[in-house]
C-alpha cells in the first residue's frame, strides 16, 4: 500500500469506529512460512524463542517490516504462562504435559500465576515489541481460554477429540469447573500484565470451542471466559475473543462483554454479526487455504468476506485460522495489500 | 424395553410420520466398544472383516442382539468402494492411499464402479444381515459422500486440516469438480446396488463438512452429494445426508433433496430444525461424550437432546459423531431404553 497505513485502524475499528482503511493482521503471523523465523528457529528451539525477549521480539516484529500489517501480535505459546505455574511440558512439537490434571488435589496444587515472577521474558518482549514496532502499529497481547488450556492439561496431549478432556466436563463437572476457575484467574493477572507492560489490545484464544455442544460451551467454556475478561474491563483495552469452530455458538457469545469476537472461515460474517448483534466487531475470516488460489480468485475471495462482513463499522480482516507454514508469503503481500485498497 | 420394539419407527421417522417410540440408533454400534467385536477383530484384520461377509453380517448384527436398536448399519468402510475402483490403500488403522490423486489424468483412469463385480461382498453381507436381523430392524445402507472421500484421496491420509484437499479446492477447482463428478457417480452406483441387495435406507456420511466455509461447501461438496441422491430417488428409500461439523451449512442443506439430515453434538437441534424447514427428518445428536456421565445425568443430557428436537415427527436419535472405543456397553444400554421409555 503505498499511501502508507494509518496507526490507529485497527484500535478504532475494534471500537467499531470508522477507519481510514480496511485493517487486517494474520493469525500465526509470526511463523513458519517466513524464511527469516525460519532462520531464527534453525539457531534455537521453540521454547527457547519464547523465552528469550530479544529473539521473541524480533520474530514479532518480523511479519510487520515485510507487510504493511495493521496490528503486531505477541510471539509466545498459550502454554507458556501455565509452565510459569509450574506444569511441566515439553513442545513435541504440540505441548505435551508431563502429569495431565484430573483431581481436584491437583487443581487445588495449582499455584497462582505471578506474571512479574513467573513469565517476566513475557513482559520484556512486549516492551521490547512496543519500542521498535514500524509504523507504530499496535501490539496484540494473548492467552489461551480457560477450557482450551484445560484440554491440554487434562489430555496431556493434542489429539482430534480430546477425548479425557470432554470425559471429565461430563463425569467430573465440578472438578472441571474448579479447573476452569483457577485458569481464569491465572489468564486474568496474566493478561492484565501484559497490558501494564504495554500491549494494547487482549486476545483469548478459544481453540477448541468446537469440541462443545452448545450447552456445556454455556455451561463451562463462557463463564471462564466471561471472568477472565471482566478482570480485564477497567484496563480500557479493546479484548477481542477468538472462537473456533464457534458456528453454533455465537448466540451464547452474543451474552459476553467483550469488544471483538473473532471467527473460523466455516462461518458465514453476515450470520455471524446478525447473531452477535450491532454492540461487536468481528475479526476474520478467510480460509487459510485461500492464499494458495491464483492471484486474481485470491481477490475474489477476499471479496466474498468484504462482502459478508458488510460496511458497518467494526470489522478486522484476518484468516478463519492460522497461516498455513506452506504458504507463500508472496500471498500474504497480495492479501494485505489488496485489503488495503478495497478499504 | 419390555414391550418390544416395533419395526417400522426408524422408517416412519425417516418420512416424518408419527412412531409409536422414538427410533434410536448409535453412529459405529458395530465396533470396538463391544467385546463381541473384539473378539472378532481379534481373528480378523479389518480389512478381512469387511470383504467376509459372513464376519461382516456377524459384526453387523452383535449390538441389535444386545440392544433394542431401531436399526441396523452394515459393517463397512467409506474406503471400501474405492478399493473396489482399483485404489491402491492400506488401513492403518486411518485409511492410506498409496499415490494421492491430484490430477486430471488421475481422476480420468478413475474406472467407473461396478458393485456387483468389484465389490460383491458388500451386497452378500446386506442379504445375510436381512435374513437374521432381529425384531425386523431396517438395514442402512452407507456410503461416504463425495467431498470426503476426496479429502483421502487428496491427502492419502487422514490429517486434521487436511490441507492438500482444501488447498485443491482453491487452486485446482475444476480437477476437484471432475474428481467430485466421477465420485458422485460411482457413490450412486455403489447406493443403489445396496438398496437392490436389500438396503432399507442409505446414508452419505459427510464427515469432513466442517473443513468448508458455506461458500466452498456449495460449490464443491453439495452439488456431489444432489447428484448422488438424484440417481437414489426414484428407488423410494429414505435418504439421509451426515453432515459432521455442519453448523453453519444448514441453510445450503435445506434445499438438497433429502429425507434425514443428520447432524453432529455442536449444534442444537431446534435450531437446526429451524434452518432446514419442516420438510426435513432431523438425526442426532448427543455428545459421544455424554455416555460417559453417571446414570441420573446421562437422562438429563439425553432429555436436553429430546427437548431439543421438539414433538413434531421426524426425529431419529443418535449421537452426534460415532461412539468411542472405551465406551461402558451398559451405558448404551441405559440409553436406548430411556430414549424408547420417553418415547
Amino acid at each position: 500500500m503505498a499511501q502508507g497505513v494509518t496507526a490507529g485502524a485497527f484500535l478504532a475499528a475494534c471500537r467499531r469506529q470508522p477507519v481510514p482503511h480496511r485493517p487486517v493482521w494474520v493469525m500465526r503471523q509470526a511463523g513458519r512460512y517466513l524464511p527469516e523465523y525460519r532462520a531464527v528457529r534453525a539457531k534455537v528451539d521453540f521454547e527457547t524463542l519464547t523465552r528469550t525477549p530479544e529473539l521473541a521480539a524480533e520474530v514479532t516484529l518480523q511479519p510487520l517490516r515485510r507487510f504493511e500489517l495493521d496490528a503486531a501480535i505477541l510471539f509466545s505459546d498459550i502454554m507458556t504462562p501455565l509452565q510459569g505455574m509450574g506444569v511441566a511440558l515439553d513442545f513435541a512439537p504440540g505441548p505435551h504435559v508431563r502429569e495431565p490434571i484430573r483431581t481436584d488435589a491437583q487443581v487445588d496444587a495449582l499455584p497462582a500465576l505471578v506474571p512479574e515472577r513467573d513469565v517476566p521474558f513475557v513482559l520484556d518482549t512486549i516492551r521490547l515489541v512496543r519500542a521498535g514496532v514500524p509504523r507504530g502499529a499496535p501490539l496484540i497481547g494473548f492467552a489461551g481460554a480457560p477450557f482450551t488450556l484445560l484440554c491440554y492439561l487434562v489430555c496431556g496431549k493434542p489429539s482430534k477429540e480430546f477425548g479425557p478432556a470432554r470425559t471429565l466436563l461430563y463425569a467430573q463437572p465440578h472438578t472441571a469447573e474448579r479447573l476452569l476457575g483457577r485458569l481464569a484467574e491465572a489468564m486474568g493477572q496474566y493478561l492484565a500484565a501484559q497490558a501494564r507492560a504495554g500491549a494494547q489490545a487482549l486476545m483469548l484464544f478459544e481453540s477448541w470451542a468446537g469440541l462443545l455442544a452448545p450447552r456445556e460451551f454455556t455451561r463451562f467454556a463462557l463463564p471462564a471466559v466471561a471472568r477472565t475478561f471482566a478482570a480485564l474491563r477497567p484496563l480500557g483495552v479493546p479484548l477481542i475473543y477468538y472462537a473456533n469452530q464457534g458456528a453454533a455458538l455465537m448466540p451464547a457469545v452474543a451474552g459476553l462483554d467483550v469488544d471483538v469476537v473473532g471467527v473460523d472461515w466455516r462461518c458465514g460474517l453476515s450470520e455471524v454479526r446478525r447473531m452477535l448483534g450491532p454492540g461487536k466487531a468481528v475479526q476474520g475470516n478467510l480460509d487459510p487455504a485461500a492464499l494458495f488460489a491464483p492471484p486474481a480468485e485470491l481477490k475474489r475471495h477476499v471479496d466474498a468476506v468484504l462482502e459478508e462482513a458488510g460496511e458497518a463499522p467494526g470489522h478486522i480482516f484476518n484468516l478463519g485460522h492460522g497461516i498455513w507454514p506452506d504458504t507463500d508469503p508472496d500471498a500474504v503481500a497480495r492479501l494485505v495489500d489488496y485489503v488495503h485498497e478495497r478499504r
